[in-house]
């Protein structure tokens, strides 16, 4: 089994800018965060510009697709900014790619207290492994259809249509 | 989609005694971790009596049988201590459940730093999800079957035998 | 020996919303960073509003130096934004209190990875028992007297004029 | 102002080895602490060998006496175990080097959760530079003189005679 983890930004790898004093990106953590989960299957990282998901545009979804195709991995976990995850899982959805695709994010930067990021890549680098091909988001310890899901900003949880 | 998690101890769930220096247990980690998952699936969560592996007996082991086969919950994860997590995988093993019940742990404790702790509970909770019913140990970001695995000591990480 | 901390927010203080994905005010850390100090002197937590110190007005400041004058403790931290902590420190350094006033902050907040919180607080709360009466910035493990202090934006880092 | 930093191990640099599950000294964290704290005084930092305090013997306070002759600075802060610190602090407050001279330690490790030891780092690199000359113990946010502080075991906190 090998897993491809592509990262585009998000949440999950927000930084604090103490010069600045706000939360943007700089290095993604994620070289950090794989050393830490201490996974022995073989993981590709592959690092696209990381953006906050409002930020996303077509182009930026277009590039996601391409490396999801150009992959030779069978299970592909995207970390992605939750606000525009089902844009993205739906852009990818819609194309037959025969992969398990599996997009997580995370609601707390993983650099900050409490944070669920690394829970939830643990969460989808598990089910990207067992589930048949297809497009999902795994989010909230549960895993969604990538045309059956949607962020409950109100409440910040993702949920079923 | 319910799932029912076991505690039983194990590194994930150790705790630094300030007074003796010594890593024991105390309170389980395991609901303020669940809180921090943030799950929104029903989780339901059972506390064993904490136990490092290596103190763990037959009757411990019988124990955790006893609450997998008394469980509602057709998805199970047991987080268990890794020394001998093999042994109760093969306790639960040979006895056929028609659960998916999914053995986890930790190599760093969850209130150490750089722990994989919370990265190997979100795996085990999707795989626990997604696979066929059966037992199966689930760390390093990796699946094994319960009757084809082993913690190489000197490594530190599991691998198929 | 007894010490008057009197928590006023600042960066030190702030927390992540993880509904709007913004750094703001919520309840004050104080409480459990004091726990964690394990101090065993006579402590008196004090929280006035929490405010951005960028947001800080007159009126602001005025409280402050109500509650250092109001205060029976002859040894005061204060937990403050770095922006506009030499204004602070100006308005109680030009009012003799007879009192060891030691203004401090971060610039990483305390539940972000790699924060100076903690650090700073204890260098705060250590000089404010030893330095003679008089109002002080501490900061980068440095005493700045009130008058003689500015924070280099650049840098991120506190200089004398 | 120049602080010198002696690092002579004790709980607060203590490490998890994963490989044995047990606590005990690696690469020393102290400069990865004191990046953290952003100091911009000049600090030097010495490496001793990292002991448990129990573990120390003649020989081993010799070396922190001979650290602390040879120092050019005149403000030293110790970080050391707390078992017997006090002892330490007695070879050291027999001798007058006329150097202002602060022991610290931590009850929890730097790098397990809840740890005091970046608060009491602050708090000794503050009272190091504003004490007179003389050797005292920092713990607990209190100063003690050398010759008149005791480790209450039962309770964990350091107290005068």
């Amino acid at each position: 089994m090998s897993l491809r983890i592509i990262a585009t930004g998000g949440t999950f790898d927000k930084h604090y800018d103490e010069l600045t004093g706000k939360l943007g990106f700089s290095d993604s953590h994620m070289p950090a965060v794989l050393a830490r989960t201490r996974m022995t299957i073989k993981v590709e990282l592959e690092l696209l510009p990381l953006l906050d998901s409002l930020d996303m545009h077509d182009a930026d979804r277009a590039r996601v697709l391409a490396s999801c195709r150009a992959a030779p991995e069978k299970a592909i976990v995207i970390v992605h900014g939750t606000d525009t995850m089902k844009e993205t899982a739906a852009v990818l959805g819609e194309v037959a790619l025969g992969k398990t695709i599996v997009l997580t994010g995370a609601m707390i930067p993983y650099e900050i207290a409490n944070s669920d990021a690394l829970f939830n890549l643990g969460f989808a680098s598990g089910v990207a492994q067992t589930l048949p091909a297809g497009v999902y988001v795994a989010m909230n310890g549960q895993v969604f259809a990538w045309d059956n899901v949607t962020k409950n900003r109100a409440a910040g949880v993702f949920q079923p249509l």
